[in-house]
């Protein structure tokens, strides 16, 4: 815990939190974008990765199951313990000793939200240590969402994972002193969740190197009119989702490296599903008031892809 | 009345409405964009027009005061009677004369959805007669948005207009078939509204031509992300407003050929009150909890705007 030690040496009131004191954590996946809300509307879903972190005498110890097993020093696991020390450091707490364990149910790198939710979840987890032993250092939703969209870079994963539902995020301005925002949605209780993943992986850096500088103002114009729709359609109108996701401000540019989650989008829309690709993609996002049928799942299996029933989750907490 | 009778020609059940049916209706004028929400975004505001129509034997006697007066040819007073005859005609209703009297309230060519309400005054108007004596061809608000968005290229105003409140308008597609949508949203009890309207005009069309056919994907997103935001803020977040009517789409475009009202809204945002271009302007519209105070309208003033609190109104109907 070299690392956290350093971290904390600067604070006036570190406090030590005992040996044996255990948090259990669970952390949805999220989709961003919901079609036209590019970098702003988040929804939580319902699928959950375990965190479940005890204070040691001292060292570290890290156990990962599921989604990211052997990858450790590629993926979210890494950001997992980051994630616990930088709760704990911004808690003016310290561990002499960590034991993370891990079990991921959210796939990587598929457009659903892992690395926020290994983010959030670290958060948390620190959180609930620090509650259970100092409460008056318990952090704030509003810290959270900081702390991880600092990670992040951006706020519309992580506000989703910690609030749940859906959310309307965004950065009060740019540099080192970036503040991020969230205004939470409550989601109309008819609508249902479902995603169709994919086997194939996407880069969310690679996926934004296929937007371009410009684009015509009528696509703004129409992104910033179905955006508002969709806050309505989410909130009060489930009947207007299929209008509300709609979207030509990046589902276009990024179809040719996607070709079947394309393929599927548009089947599902055809058939008056609210389809979209989930964040950078390549996974497929279907809003509706109705459950897709067997001629959708059909659809899906033969681009490649497996439907999963995950509807709309609450954010991160004990579990 | 001889347009009327030529339109009506082709219906197979033309109801004749007999001489002396009256119907007064007052509709609001309105503001399209709020910030963000460009071409998208509608807000009824209480200065209403008044629209006394009543059947007559024959001829067409029309008579306008207030704003307009004197430039009947030129402007919105026509457009109530071309709007009066379209209602009829839809409602498959005919009259064998018309006395048409306008009391404008709404400043023309302000940014103000001054034609906007000349045309649902005239529908509604024609669909109360209608409604008088021929309760089942009464038209729905539906039809009535079909109508007048028709007129108007635009469903912006017109929905504000017909439904009161705030609305999210857009149009299903193009071409000779283009259907317009909208869904109305219950704007908070707390927010106030009120305009700052310049003795200068401002032609709707000369004002997009300002706009460029292309815009940063940044800035796209940036306005799909604050008009969702301001679905938010106008429904259930008064507190988000200032933030929700930021604009990179269409304000920054037109600021110089409006200086005076883009130095108003900055000033009056650095307050904190929620200002913006009202639709193609020059007229600036503050939105916000309390009312703007002396000092604001001081600088209104000297940069030649008169403040009017207008708050939000309900939809055109009978007086």
């Amino acid at each position: 815990m070299t690392r956290t030690a350093q971290t904390i040496e600067g604070h006036a009131m570190t406090e030590v939190l005992p040996e044996g004191v255990r948090a259990r954590v669970q952390v949805p996946a999220s989709s961003a974008n919901l079609g036209p809300g590019f970098d702003s509307l988040g929804l939580a879903l319902g699928i959950h990765d375990l965190i479940d972190v005890s204070t040691t005498g001292s060292g570290l110890d890290v156990d990962v199951a599921g989604e990211g097993a052997g990858e450790v020093s590629l993926s979210s696991s890494h950001l997992v313990v980051r994630a616990v020390e930088r709760g704990l450091d911004a808690a003016g707490v310290w561990a002499t000793g960590l034991r993370v364990a891990c079990r991921n149910a959210i796939p990587h790198s598929r457009g659903l939200g892992s690395s926020a939710a290994a983010v959030v979840g670290g958060l948390v987890a620190a959180n609930e240590l620090v509650t259970e032993s100092f409460p008056e250092h318990r952090l704030t939703n509003d810290q959270l969402l900081q702390l991880a969209s600092g990670f992040e870079g951006h706020p519309d994963n992580a506000a989703a994972c910690i609030y749940g539902g859906a959310a309307v995020s965004w950065s009060d301005h740019c540099g080192p002193d970036r503040r991020y925002s969230t205004a939470p949605l409550a989601v109309h209780a008819d609508i249902r969740a479902h995603v169709f993943v994919p086997t194939a992986r996407s880069s969310t850096s690679a996926a934004r190197g296929l937007l371009p500088e410009q684009v015509p103002h009528t696509a703004a114009a129409f992104n910033a009119g179905r955006s508002a729709l969709m806050v309505v359609a989410l909130t009060q109108r489930p009947d207007l989702l299929l209008e509300g996701t709609e979207d030509l401000l990046h589902q276009p540019y990024r179809a040719k490296a996607m070709p079947e989650s394309a393929r599927l989008v548009a089947a599902l829309r055809e058939r008056g599903i609210a389809a979209a690709i989930s964040g950078a993609g390549p996974t497929v996002l279907a809003l509706s008031t109705a459950d897709p049928g067997a001629a959708e799942q059909e659809t899906a299996r033969a681009l490649g892809m497996t439907m999963r029933s995950v509807g709309v989750a609450r954010g991160a907490g004990r579990v």
